[in-house]
């Protein structure tokens, strides 16, 4: 009998107000995780400085990415600025099928299409900040944020943050460290679900049986 | 605005044949945990030395038992070699209401009764001994057992474990450390679940409003 019981991967979708501290969340996650990898989006947008393709992001044009609309090879798109960005479903679906979770860094609207294109495979996290003065603070201390600019993007965030009620789980993000360590008992526990260890089957089978 | 969101309590239900570690876990859960508390049953059979009214059971007598049935104040009961043993439900329906977590240690029928009477607020994990060989192992260290209850157990545990499919999460107990690990991820994931936040929504209307 093998140690490892097969399992189906997951989507890992963590969403959040600009500020709420998801990009650090990601990064640790990452970091300590050999079983998560970052999903890698296509973009029409040009490589800015610094970028690596395949890495950042993929670069196509926007004739390559009209046909991946229409083919049905994208879980979810949007514009953003002028740009399209989506998420290719082959390479998500192949990570899938062999037991790889895969971790996405998207808004509510990404979110919203990935759960009508993968329900059962989706587990989505909203991370909020601890308080308004907490998340204007986080927002001022990025040097390149001019006061027009944070003031945009905290009535964004209001605007983001109304969409909670559409995940399965909630993080307030008052200090980095509790909050990676509640991500992952989330990743944790989603993996001991039930139904995505596809080899149980077999293997109480084999119990039963006394083998 | 206040630290702790408030938080409905959950039903923690550990699972499995005897000899899988379940008791052990439980244990282990309780001991770590000032949030969990084990449910305390009520029974119709004669008080064993080294018990505690009121800590093991709560001891009554058939006719009692009865009109607890009748008065539907039971979560789940069951009849075991001639005595009754049911799940009073004020004190459970109490600790979800204030936030409290309640660990029960039931098998699949009591599980599903529960299931019926308490869907939302129930976390459902079966627990799985590694191998065969290892639960007759366990089975057999128990020093008061002789070789036919071993056989006895062994052919109920085969039983017990078909029911795999009825529960929400599945730990393979292949040793104690990393098995009390998961099913204390579990516990912190569900914990995290938005629908159990119930103060989030007066949460995130003060974050929108700039408080």
């Amino acid at each position: 009998m093998s140690d490892a019981i097969p399992r189906r991967g997951l989507m890992l979708v963590l969403s959040s107000p600009s500020g709420a501290g998801k990009t650090s969340i990601s990064r640790a996650l990452l970091d300590q995780d050999d079983n998560l990898a970052m999903s890698v989006s296509v973009t029409t947008r040009p490589k800015r400085p610094g970028e690596v393709a395949g890495r950042d992001y993929h670069f196509i044009d926007g004739e390559s990415f009209g046909l991946m609309i229409n083919r049905g090879e994208l879980l979810e798109h949007a514009k953003v600025f002028g740009n399209y960005y989506g998420t290719p479903r082959a390479p998500v679906e192949d990570s899938l099928r062999s037991g790889r979770d895969v971790l996405f860094d998207i808004d509510w609207q990404g979110t919203q299409q990935i759960r009508e294109a993968a329900r059962a495979d989706l587990v989505a996290v909203f991370i909020l900040p601890p308080s308004t003065r907490e998340l204007e603070k986080r927002l001022k201390s990025r040097a390149q944020d001019s006061a027009r600019v944070v003031a945009e993007r905290m009535a964004k965030a209001a605007d983001e943050m109304s969409h909670w009620p559409e995940y399965d789980y909630v993080v307030v993000n008052r200090d980095l460290e509790t909050s990676v360590a509640q991500v992952r008992s989330i990743l944790a526990a989603e993996r001991l679900r039930r139904d995505r260890q596809i080899g149980l089957g077999e293997f109480v089978k084999a119990l039963r049986e006394g083998q």
